[in-house]
């Protein structure tokens, strides 16, 4: 093993996950590497630094994992107290994508301003920067991209970009173009983010933006059943419940979120266009249809039109587009078949 | 005929809607009332100035017809060469809502403005002061009463507490509660306006709430085949098809709306909650299985819940929410047989 295991802390798995046959220890690198690719947007080939969790067995074949835009790369957590990873009931030893015989690479997704002079940030780019990472760290071939929501995009923007890099594709709530009822749902979003910048209340307005952007994520009998209950009138007006959830979802992103990279990643969603026929990678695809950002329809048309041979899942769920966040014991047997 | 018509100017029927059989002249009422009801949200009984319009043969059975929160009571246009009322295709001599045979009554909404000292305005307002209005102006049963989106909340509400004033009830696009996904929809609305009146930056802000409710009242499909294209770089950035059309929907709404009384309306559909056991007049819902905010599953509710024999029409229709002013030829034969 070579330079790019310098980095690597060999970390005794927490208790909980532990299971009979598991290793005694898994590889471990959160970590930043150099690589170097051209960006859509302009301004030619460049170095940029990318961040990224690799996480498994040292020689077990690699799935590259990656999520929503407000998504990291910690797909789970490795020491022992930390906040959870935004995936951490489906990847683990034991668990859907099996930490026991395979390792996980995830990366914190490329802004502008991490790629130098460029107008946007294309999920191209970020496809191409898990390739060059996927290059500096020797793996070779990935085993499996498994993306959901914008990860997905990157996903099939993978497979099209570097198909010889890629076993198998599997895509949850994704596909392979932003629909124009989302990108006008994002595009509001985005009016009220610069409304913010220009008045300088930036972070109500980000709040806000969120809070439009949670009722595209969730699902419209979800929020029947827990919503309905009647309003109060408190300070100067009434409020509904479904409003103090909302604002409470906003106060939260904000916290952890900054307006430049909620712009960027946004808009990277709606310029993405990947045509479906230049993917020959078998493929699984997981559609929710209660999804209201991502319709059934759009994966119905992109398992049509892949080059590959690909299944269409269906996962029936109250929670809309977060059901690849919400239904992991049906989502489980599924991440494990595509995978075997 | 006695001291309310005092007001009344008899007009020719334009020309371009003469049919053969139709009468000389109709009779036409376009003015203000003083009425008196207590408003739901405190203050007592008062005095309230109702606008409105009553139009058509001067003996006939008269229907109120009602529209959503940014519709007026101009339903149909009774000069030559005023812009088009709101239903104008289907509201005229020889239409659906025939006045040869009946005469139309429409108000303008009343906002907290208009009640004095109230919290907010109910749609039990908006019906208490058509019913006052009905009274005032001698009317005494109404033939139906034809309400859309916020106008069929007002229907029901009407239904609900002067069931005796009314002989037939239609309902489009509206049921007796709003649904908890567009309530957060509207209150995201609200809150991007409230965000504008701190900052000093209300048109904008107005601008952008009616940009977001524009995608709550179309149809995912319609936008999908409308604004399918390629985005283009302007300025500082891309603008993708839809904004333009969303942006260029905001401004038009900015220039006739002002943000109170669109706070207020808004508000009122939130609030809006009538218990379908109360109304027992003889009901025929329409509802449109693309409307993203008033979900068809909410008038199949309706249906099994009113105390009166009703029927429910679904009409196919690529444009959602908006279906009511839009799929006007699929109507009129629906809107005949409920009238006749």
């Amino acid at each position: 093993m070579s330079a790019q295991f310098a980095q690597l802390s060999t970390v005794t798995s927490p208790r909980a996950h532990a299971a009979p046959s598991a290793p005694a220890s898994l590889a471990n690198q959160r970590s930043v590497r150099r690589v170097e690719f051209e960006p859509k947007y302009g301004g030619g080939r460049r170095g940029v630094e990318v961040s990224y969790l690799w996480h498994g067995v040292p020689d077990a074949p690699t799935v590259i994992v990656q999520g929503g835009i407000s998504a990291d790369r910690d797909v789970l957590t490795v020491g022992g107290d930390e906040r959870p990873g935004w995936w951490q009931a489906l990847v683990g030893e034991g668990m859907a994508i099996d930490l026991r015989s395979c390792r996980v690479l995830s990366i914190d997704w490329l802004t502008p301003h991490d790629l130098g002079d460029v107008a946007a940030v294309s999920t191209e780019d970020q496809a191409n920067a898990l390739s060059a990472l996927v290059d500096a760290l020797g793996i070779g071939r990935v085993a499996a991209f498994v993306g959901s929501s914008y990860g997905a995009m990157v996903a099939l923007a993978f497979a099209a970009l570097h198909p010889g890099q890629l076993d198998k594709l599997v895509v949850l709530a994704g596909a392979h173009r932003a629909h124009p009822m989302s990108t006008a749902l994002r595009s509001v979003q985005r009016g009220i983010v610069r409304l913010g910048c220009d008045s300088g209340r930036l972070d109500e307005a980000l709040g806000l933006a969120r809070q439009l952007a949670m009722t595209t994520y969730r699902g419209s009998e979800e929020f029947s059943r827990r919503f309905a209950g009647a309003p109060e009138f408190r300070g100067d007006r009434f409020r509904f419940p479904v409003e103090d959830y909302l604002e409470q979802s906003g106060r939260r992103f904000v916290e952890r979120f900054d307006a430049e990279r909620f712009l960027a990643l946004s808009e990277s969603i709606d310029l993405h266009d990947v045509a479906p026929e230049r993917i020959p990678t078998p493929a699984t695809l997981v559609g929710f249809p209660s999804d209201r950002l991502v319709p059934l329809a759009d994966l119905c048309e992109l398992q049509r039109r892949l080059r590959g041979p690909a299944t269409l899942e269906v996962v029936e769920s109250p929670y809309g587009h977060d059901g690849f966040l919400k239904e992991t014991e049906q989502l489980a047997p599924l991440l494990r078949e595509a995978l075997r």
